[in-house]
């Protein structure tokens, strides 16, 4: 395996961990919990593992000796920075619980549980990806188990090499899958115990239990290095606005924390746009109103932060889409036999309500074809391909356009467009990331250890070194409550959107005004690992706004 | 000016100089040199400034005296890292070889010096500056100056205040620009001396004199920890091509070195491309081939690199475009008439040559209309503005549905398309391009002081640890030949394309069908400033190889 330099050298990173780690501990039982809502119906489906106590890792006199144990580990879901720490955290765990403890993983996400995908993960296989991005050690995947005669497939699998334990790393619907596990394992007495791990680069999944998913920090920061540097090119040439949109599915999260890094003219919270019920229009005229007035000061240039999610939050655009998907599974066949795009465009304006028909023809032309070729295999429009990026840069200049028409805007705009995501996923983990996921996965080794179920791993006082964190965990049913998925109630966890009360936003609105008019950049740089712990260490603005 | 925690800690790194810059200096003459090519026209033309010997800097046995002066700097052209170290070498040299120095620089690029746009560099100025991206100190521009009127206004701008000599920080069309004002400044009587400074992240101004523009280590690096991320995203989910296009103007360089850094499954060379006189269908075959390889194996991901200016080298394509340019000149105000974008390509395909309007026609709709629509003021198709990456994109998918069809591939194709450059044009200098542009600062600033002009400052030895590398000058002329521009003769720097017999092109060339079916990635990950040297000061495998 060929490594660069960076690779070779922060493969001896030794991952900061809490005090409390370091030596003897014991578990201590907290208060007994409840879900976040529906408590009856959660309570209903989750009757073996629903209103277990919280868990705390607290110092202990002496070592306990647990028995050998066999744990498998599985990645699930898109790929976040630190997953690798977690595996290296739990390994390194087990065998200071037992050397005789084994770790293996299933290969290629939550499937290769019910295929039975599966390798021992060994030292000298983990030695090769502690401290490193991406989730390659064993690959992830999306498909979820959702049918019992997969979970009992899962169980079937395990029992062939006495499994004792699963460790599933995912996101909301992940440790979901995680605690709908448990409880099936207790339900048929299987023996296997199931341990959730917090992921997602999106910030989503963040409550009372979790401070902050793991992967969110180093993502932000590789984004926002890429902003930091586009906007000292922005300042230096002085000729373009930059339209960046983030990854990061619904939630606003990264953009926002972005911002807050880099100190952007222009940051759109989808959050915000729903609750001000904001058309695409109002999107564009409050982005178009800032450029025109920085030209009016001479600055021909600037920022904007798109959350990849935007689209969706639009009520209008979200019942455009809507009404597309119906419309296009219904026009499907018609639709492909069409040539011309115009023609096409016409035949699908037809069959929308007269609201929807106005917002689809308001589009600029290119975008609204998209639409309509870009399809799923079922049919529906593809909103994580729409590049929002592109639709409001076209948008902007036709309005621009219109006001130079009219004399109203005597300045110059030329804009380039930016969409990051892949770059984040799978960067190394910054300091925080790697320290964070390496005590996820040592806690989770200790819960499994003390026969522990449906619990998620959890690290909480994250504002503070990580000397001074404090482990534990927390049942995954208290997370939870019930959703319509697909026409159908679910037990769920609760996705966290950006809270428009919360500190960081509240921080954001205070100051985009300021930023909005005054070239106030901040650059960041890229992910330090070597440096003083100031550069190094330093984690989310989010996170250190919400929690101190 | 809030600073990021990593501009704060980078702002306090003193750059690595050459040991000879660290005590007292003489300048040495070596051998009276000649121009590149076109000898006799090259000497007419500079017949001041012909044929001045190479300058070689070393140590002397005690500091000489210079008389007092004032130096202006500008910044020309496109931004590359390491500017504002150039500047703060400029500095510090100035103020050792006479502290009552004085630093100027003129605004906006060249046109500063028309308009005598101008601030004086002070030390608390250059302090916030030092290790710093970007050119926004006093910003840059693209404009040339090309009258002999404009010549006149700039020694009348240095006059007003007395400045002694211009350096000129840019690529070979702004170093042929100094050349030009230093031979005109003589001739001229002005006194006014001119230093070039060797710039550009393309890698193209690369020669006997200049082992590697400043900018290009920097930007490779960003480029090559954004394309690792991709690959470790890549080989973890396992379900995406991703076609990455590189910034880089003409020359491949950028691509080539990037993928000496990390090692993709493809990689296209623009200058192998035209040596082989390969179509646009070619590159799609020989990307789709190794698609379909890897999918045989199970491997249904990858990366493919693609340099900016690939469109251009594809001999059939140039003609195209050039043909457009003439026909859309011609069809101007016809074109803007109509509305159907298949109308619009049947006026303008019926306009060209039968072979060009064979490649129009095959390419995908999108883009052929692309290159009607965006068009440059004159009329001209916008290359800059061609997504290569997409339009490869859309046409190997076509091909892949094709052979699947056919039931000759069996595997899955999905894509992502990402384009890298603004990212990297301001980017935090590496080490190697902040001691690199420091010294060559430092040392325009002694060309200057022993009353040189018309020579460029140049560093050689440069594989070597910053202390052993070789500062001295060589005149600008020596790098010149004749070339058309606009239809006319001009004496200009002769860019450097990749050398297909070169090391670095015979090492892509050796090694890519390896890594093309093995997936052997390489994850440079981001620049480091403080860890250990091996992290830290490397420079680009492009300059090992071809040095050592």
């Amino acid at each position: 395996m060929l490594k660069s330099p960076l690779q070779v050298a922060r493969g001896k990173y030794v991952p900061k961990m809490p005090k409390i780690l370091q030596g003897p501990v014991k578990l201590v039982e907290g208060d007994k919990t409840q879900s976040v809502a529906d408590k009856e119906d959660i309570k209903r489906l989750f009757n073996n593992t629903y209103g277990m106590p919280i868990l705390s890792l607290l110092p202990a006199s002496k070592e306990k000796s647990y028995p050998a144990i066999k744990v498998a580990v599985v990645l699930s879901g898109g790929q976040a920075p630190g997953g690798h720490n977690v595996i290296s955290g739990l390994y390194d765990g087990l065998k200071r619980c037992n050397l005789a403890n084994r770790l293996y993983g299933f290969l290629g996400g939550p499937l290769g549980m019910v295929d039975n995908q599966i390798v021992e993960l060994t030292e000298d296989m983990v030695y090769h990806y502690r401290n490193t991005g991406g989730f390659d050690i064993i690959g992830s995947g999306r498909i979820k188990l959702e049918e019992e005669s997969q979970y009992d497939k899962v169980i079937e699998n395990c029992k062939k090499i006495n499994i004792n334990a699963l460790v599933i790393i995912g996101g909301d619907d992940s440790n979901t899958n995680a605690a709908v596990l448990a409880e099936y394992f207790l339900k048929k007495k299987s023996g296997i115990q199931v341990i959730g791990v917090p992921k997602t680069i999106d910030g989503d999944l963040k409550n009372e239990v979790v401070e902050t998913p793991f992967g969110f920090d180093t993502a932000c920061k590789v984004y926002s290095g890429l902003i930091g540097n586009i906007q000292r090119d922005a300042n230096s040439s002085k000729k373009y606005f930059h339209f960046i949109r983030l990854m990061g599915r619904s939630a606003s999260h990264i953009a926002l924390e972005c911002a807050l890094q880099t100190q952007p003219n222009i940051a759109i919270i989808s959050e915000e746009v729903e609750q001000k019920n904001m058309s695409l229009d109002d999107v564009v005229k409050y982005i178009t109103d800032i450029i025109m007035r920085r030209s009016i000061q001479g600055n021909n240039f600037g920022t904007v932060i798109i959350p990849e999610g935007l689209v969706e939050f639009i009520p209008a655009m979200k019942k455009l889409i809507l009404e597309l998907n119906d419309v296009l599974a219904k026009v499907k066949d018609k639709i492909d036999l069409i040539e011309g795009n115009r023609e096409r465009r016409e035949l699908v304006a037809k069959e929308l309500s007269p609201e929807s028909a106005e917002v689809f023809d308001s589009l600029p032309y290119s975008f609204a074809n998209d639409l309509i070729i870009d399809r799923d295999p079922h049919g529906n429009v593809l909103v994580s391909k729409i590049e929002t990026e592109k639709l409001l840069l076209d948008m902007v200049t036709l309005r621009i356009k219109e006001k130079k028409k009219a004399g109203d805007f005597k300045g110059k705009f030329s804009a380039q467009p930016h969409f990051f995501g892949y770059e984040g996923r799978c960067a190394s983990p910054s300091n925080f990331d790697a320290d964070y996921c390496y005590t996820l996965g040592f806690t989770a080794s200790i819960l499994i250890s003390e026969g522990k179920t449906g619990y998620i791993a959890s690290v909480k006082n994250m504002i503070k070194p990580a000397e001074e964190w404090l482990p534990g965990g927390a049942p995954i049913t208290m997370m939870m409550n019930m959703e319509k998925r697909q026409g159908i109630m679910k037990p769920v966890i609760r996705k966290t959107l950006v809270d428009l009360k919360g500190k960081p936003f509240i921080e954001l609105k205070e100051m985009r005004e300021t930023w909005a008019m005054n070239t106030m950049y901040i650059y960041p740089g890229p992910i330090q690992y070597f440096g003083p712990p100031e550069v190094c260490d330093y984690s989310t603005q989010t996170l250190v706004l919400e929690k101190s």
